[in-house]
C-alpha cells in the first residue's frame, strides 16, 4: 500500500503545483451555475471547499491519471481541456470523451478506491483543483453540512452518467 | 406537482404496508456483509436507519415502480425477487436484470428527482423497505454521521454500476 500511495503522489508531484484551491476560488465562483458539481453550493460553501483543494497545472500531452493506477483523488477542471482515453480489448487507447472546464474527473476512485477506469491526458494546458479522499473525509467530519452537499452532488452526477451510459448501452444492444 | 406526488403515493398505497423498517431490522442485520449497501453500517446504524424506513410487500406481477413516473424513494429488497424492465425503441418492455435480497433499486430518482429509468415488477412475493427523499434529508440533518455513511454507500454503488455499464458499452462498441 505504501508503494501504491507513493506512486499516486509521484504522479501529482510531476505536475506544476499552483497552491491551495483558494488561489482559484474566484474562477470557481465564476463556474457556479455552469458546473453540475457546484450547482447548489453557495459562495461560502465554495470558499470553504476551495481551502481543502490543491491546484495543479498540466501541459498538453501530460498524463494526469493513468488507467489501472490506484487513485484517491478527483479533480475539477478550471481551465483547458482533458482527453479521456480507455484501452480496448486489443490494448489500444480509444478516445472516450473530452472534459471541459467545470466538469469533474476521477470521483469514482476518490470514493471507492478501485483502480482508475480511464486515462486522463491534458489536451490543452489544463488547470485543475484536486480533492483527495483524505480531504473529503476531513470535510465530512469538520463540515458535515458541506460534506453532505458534496456527496449529494456526487450521487446526482453519477446518476446522470449512469442513466446516459445505460441508455447508450440499451441502444447498442437493440441494434 | 401535487398530482405527481399523489400518483407516487398512490402506487405505494396499492401495496401491502407492513409497518416501520424496525419490523424487519433483524432481517436487515442478517444482510450486513451480504449487501453492498450496508457493508459499512454497524448494528446501531442499521437500527436508526430502519426507523426511517417503511416496509411494503408486493405480490408476484405487481408493478412497484413504473418507468417514466416521478419518484422520490429507493427500496431495499428484503425478501423475494424483483424484475427490472425497460422499454426499447419500439416501446416493448425488455428484461434488464433481476434484483435479489440485499440489493437496492431507485436510488437515482430518490436523489435527483428525475423520472424513473425502468419498471420494477415483483417476480416473487417481494418484501422491501422504502426510504423516501424526505426521510433521507431528515437523516442528513438529524444524523449527519449516518447520513454521510449512506451517501458514501450510494456513491460507491453508483460508481460500481457505472464502471460495469461503461465497460459493457465499450465492449459492445468494439464489436
Amino acid at each position: 500500500m505504501a508503494e501504491a500511495t507513493s506512486s499516486i503522489h509521484n504522479r501529482l508531484a510531476t505536475l506544476e503545483h499552483l497552491g491551495e484551491g483558494t488561489v482559484v476560488a474566484e474562477q470557481i465562483f465564476g463556474m457556479i451555475g455552469h458546473s453540475p458539481f457546484f450547482a447548489e453550493l453557495d459562495r461560502e460553501d465554495v470558499g470553504v471547499l476551495a481551502g481543502f483543494m490543491q491546484v495543479y497545472r498540466a501541459r498538453p500531452g501530460k498524463v494526469i491519471i493513468r488507467e489501472g493506477d490506484p487513485g484517491d483523488y478527483m479533480l475539477l477542471l478550471i481551465q483547458g481541456q482533458i482527453d479521456i482515453l480507455k484501452k480496448d480489448q486489443r490494448s489500444n487507447e480509444q478516445h472516450i470523451t473530452t472534459v471541459l472546464p467545470g466538469m469533474t474527473v476521477g470521483e469514482m476512485s476518490m470514493i471507492d478506491g478501485e483502480p482508475r477506469f480511464a486515462t486522463c491526458i491534458a489536451k490543452e494546458t489544463a488547470t485543475f483543483a484536486v480533492l483527495t479522499r483524505e480531504k473529503m473525509v476531513k470535510i465530512i467530519v469538520e463540515q458535515p453540512r458541506l460534506g453532505a452537499k458534496i456527496l449529494i452532488k456526487l450521487v446526482m452526477l453519477l446518476s446522470q452518467r449512469l442513466r446516459q451510459t445505460s441508455q447508450k448501452l440499451l441502444d447498442y444492444m437493440a441494434r
